[in-house]
């Protein structure tokens, strides 16, 4: 598998290893980085990463093989629309954004009856740090990506997208979009909004010096994702609301449960609970 | 400062570190370790953290400086009345429980009129490894202690025992038995009732193999303390259930806020949680 000319929009930490991986595979012939900050596509530039910092991207992607979109979700709209009216017969779409369903809706609504050319995808690389001095050829070693293909693919285009990230070392996976959404609310979405709202919690009481100079290694683990990017999450969790509000309120109801054998004094409750995960969180190797 | 004689309850990773503290300091003369699994105490004895297996306490009671109750919290209430009769005049009895007024309250019903004799303390260096095996003359290197004494204390016994952790490489500190128990009901209890809640629930559900299979890193971190033990924990959550009963109705409250932000798609709200969680967590160094 090669491809002739890849683009990229969004050359942050995922995007720029996507580059990355392509390059050390020797997969592209040339990668044009498009985004909102000329100074981190230069400094994508200057890094090697890109071969050209994109200006109009019109001609770009109707020569392009492989377009990727790698902006939080709720930038991704607005550049559907802006490259449907371009793209090539031959042109690729695929995206990295952490939900499916809405990113698929927005595509629909954007590329119309060239939809089929559009196939989803969500990289499972996230990661605290950010942006293209973070990203390395390696990122996406051993990790799973998940497509969500759509009836309109051709299967040889879903191969394609799939190729690309395998040239980066991950394993691909296939779901669809309804189950990928529910299933990264519960791992993935749930977890984030929790701990940001035990640091939120936290930050906002007149004993916040208090409780953070106590706080430790327990506590380190458990928030280190609160310290992601508000914006993408502030994104990704409106575009998977739905599923989101469906996890928060099964694990209310079972911090409900909790509540109760607490308010009981009841240990047996409570140990067989705690044992249970401790057995799935031991049995869980990642 | 110089101990002779110093006794262990419960030789696991906590006292077994302390036992080792001490002996990297040359600060005893003789550590005896009490426990209700002669086979771990051997292993204690065989890897030189202890320089005798403990059988009746009666005696050693009497002769010793420095007594260190470091079994779960919910096993110190027998074993203050155990050791209460023997104590000798110059004998300092100290904990390490992760709770402190259900320990006071223990030591006040089995010790009477000897109270000032014991100094409660609590070491923050938990972590999911556990006994003996896994101790280390460094593991209270840089760490806190909390001591929390009581109005009866004489204060070079106070001294003693934070000479002790001191020796271990402590960073001992003094808070009342209530404060303590609300600041670790927040910044430690509380996480590991969400991380277990969460963990139990995936556990439980039908396609819980491949909630499993997509989780990843975020997961992995947020999930670390579900691994701790059981047992240690639902002694913890009964111990201190006032505390963390109001810990959790307020996370539950927290977490109404963010759910109201959802259901109102109201992308601000969630931003402005989000980001004020994310800078505090930046700056947070732990």
């Amino acid at each position: 598998m090669h491809f002739g000319k890849v683009l990229i929009f969004g050359v942050g930490l995922i995007g720029a290893s996507f580059a990355r991986g392509l390059k050390a595979a020797k997969a592209a012939d040339e990668i044009i980085g498009f985004g909102r900050t000329p100074k981190s596509l230069k400094a994508a530039y200057d890094l090697g990463i890109i071969d050209e910092v994109g200006i109009n991207p019109g001609a770009d992607v109707r020569e392009a093989d492989l377009i990727l979109v790698a902006t939080p979700v709720g930038q991704m709209p607005e550049i559907f629309q802006r490259i449907a009216p371009y793209l090539g017969a031959h042109t690729i779409v695929t995206d990295a954004g952490s939900t499916k369903g809405d990113v698929v809706e927005a595509a629909r609504a954007a590329f119309g009856d060239k939809i089929g050319q559009f196939v989803p995808g969500h990289p499972i690389a996230g990661a605290e740090t950010s942006g293209a001095a973070a990203s390395r050829a390696d990122l996406y070693q051993g990790r799973k990506v998940v497509l969500t293909p759509l009836l309109e693919n051709a299967v040889e285009d879903i191969e394609k997208v799939k190729r690309a990230w395998e040239l980066c070392g991950a394993d691909v996976r296939i779901l669809d979009a309804e189950t990928h959404d529910r299933v990264f609310a519960a791992v993935s979405h749930l977890p984030h909004l929790l701990a940001y709202a035990l640091v939120d919690e936290f930050a906002r009481r007149p004993n916040a010096d208090q409780l953070f100079d106590y706080a430790a290694a327990g506590f380190r683990d458990f928030t280190r994702i609160a310290a992601s990017h508000p914006e993408m999450w502030r994104d990704i969790s409106l575009a998977n609301r739905t599923a989101l509000l469906a996890e928060l309120d099964r694990y209310g109801a079972a911090l409900m449960r909790i509540r109760q054998a607490l308010v009981n004094s009841d240990g047996e409750a409570l140990a067989s609970i705690y044992a249970n995960a401790r057995d799935a969180r031991q049995n869980w190797s990642h």
